[in-house]
């Protein structure tokens, strides 16, 4: 028997409203902190994964001490081209941001390799040598969460948020931990689940927030 | 109580090596097929989502014809910025393929919005006008699903392979199920989930497999 797929009738505009509605809708009676409401249902909206209702872990007052360094130009430094591409940049640089990933930059491959450490691992460093204040938004290798931890606890770098989201299965979770021991702000995916696109949903809800507040 | 965190010690070369161990022991006694095998781990390793081992599903012989068609030099078409970031362009362009993206096209806005449709159905139809053989990499419009089928009937183009996996929630099931009754070779997430990153990667799985089969 053939069985007629039946699309929804939903104007472009409209879409991403619905979206959230059916994610709200499906949330139910649960309770979302108001400032992080945004942001984890955007993560839901990305994944199709109601885990982030669950894993997201923000450490005190994340939210609006990141909006804060966002409105005065807080760039960004990705650990994947991927995160970079998703990051609205048209937002971004309104409010005076840019977005760095050092991640194919021959220095840094070179590096890595006469270290034997990975990219990610150099991409950090590199990116502490950066002015200005400066948001991590690392959504693939927990070696970048990890050297980020001891450049934090040495004092050389100072981020202003760090969005800890590698995914998968070698020293993801434990990378992910251990941020949350560093002395700075967090918004951490608990667990083995994030991503490229989780890590750049982060970084688009907390730009998304900023403009709805002023609008 | 501190607890200590202890990171598992992997060398850079092996960290994907020892993900794809873990992920073939969780995966237990389950026999996945021998040629969708590397696709479905891919994605587990790229999302952390055992969902993956069920939700994908692919046409008869659909591996080997995609994999032929890269090695002709196939192009790859994404609906996103991150999926094309995501894809492997050095060892596409090995095989003589490159990836399109239109949807940052001036040309793409203007025309979408005089239709009141996506910017992603209209990018589908500027693909259609393109040269050679095509795949399509579809991680997060299903409205772009919904024009490739509606093209593929009116016998406007002939993929060599729809990778169908948007995620979300409007249009998003239908569209995939949509895609799988049209007359072309397809590799499908079935349900909500999916994502640039997943198409990306299914797109780099056979890159991957080509360059294993000749090594």
């Amino acid at each position: 028997m053939e069985v007629k797929v039946e699309l929804e009738n939903v104007r472009p505009v409209d879409i991403e409203k619905r979206s959230f509605e059916i994610i709200t809708r499906e949330l139910g009676e649960r309770k979302l902190p108001k400032d992080q409401e945004l942001i984890i249902k955007r993560c839901i909206h990305t994944s199709a994964d109601f885990d982030y209702a669950d894993n997201l872990c923000f450490s005190d007052g994340v939210v609006k001490k990141a909006m804060d360094a966002l409105k005065h130009g807080a760039n960004i430094v990705t650990d994947t081209q991927m995160a970079r591409a998703g990051i609205n940049k048209r937002s971004l640089k309104r409010l005076g941001g840019e977005v760095y990933c050092f991640m194919s930059d021959e220095d840094v491959a070179v590096k890595a390799k006469e270290l034997d450490v990975t990219r990610a691992h150099v991409s950090m460093e590199k990116a502490a040598c950066l002015e200005g204040s400066l948001i991590f938004a690392i959504g693939n290798a927990p070696t970048a969460l990890v050297r980020l931890y001891e450049l934090i606890e040495e004092g050389r770098i100072h981020p202003e948020l760090v969005i800890g989201v590698p995914v998968g299965f070698v020293n993801v979770v434990q990378s992910k931990e251990l941020i949350m021991k560093a002395d700075t702000p967090y918004i951490v995916a608990r667990g083995r689940k994030g991503g490229s696109n989780i890590a750049a949903c982060i970084v688009n809800a907390l730009l998304y927030q900023i403009s709805n507040d002023r609008s």
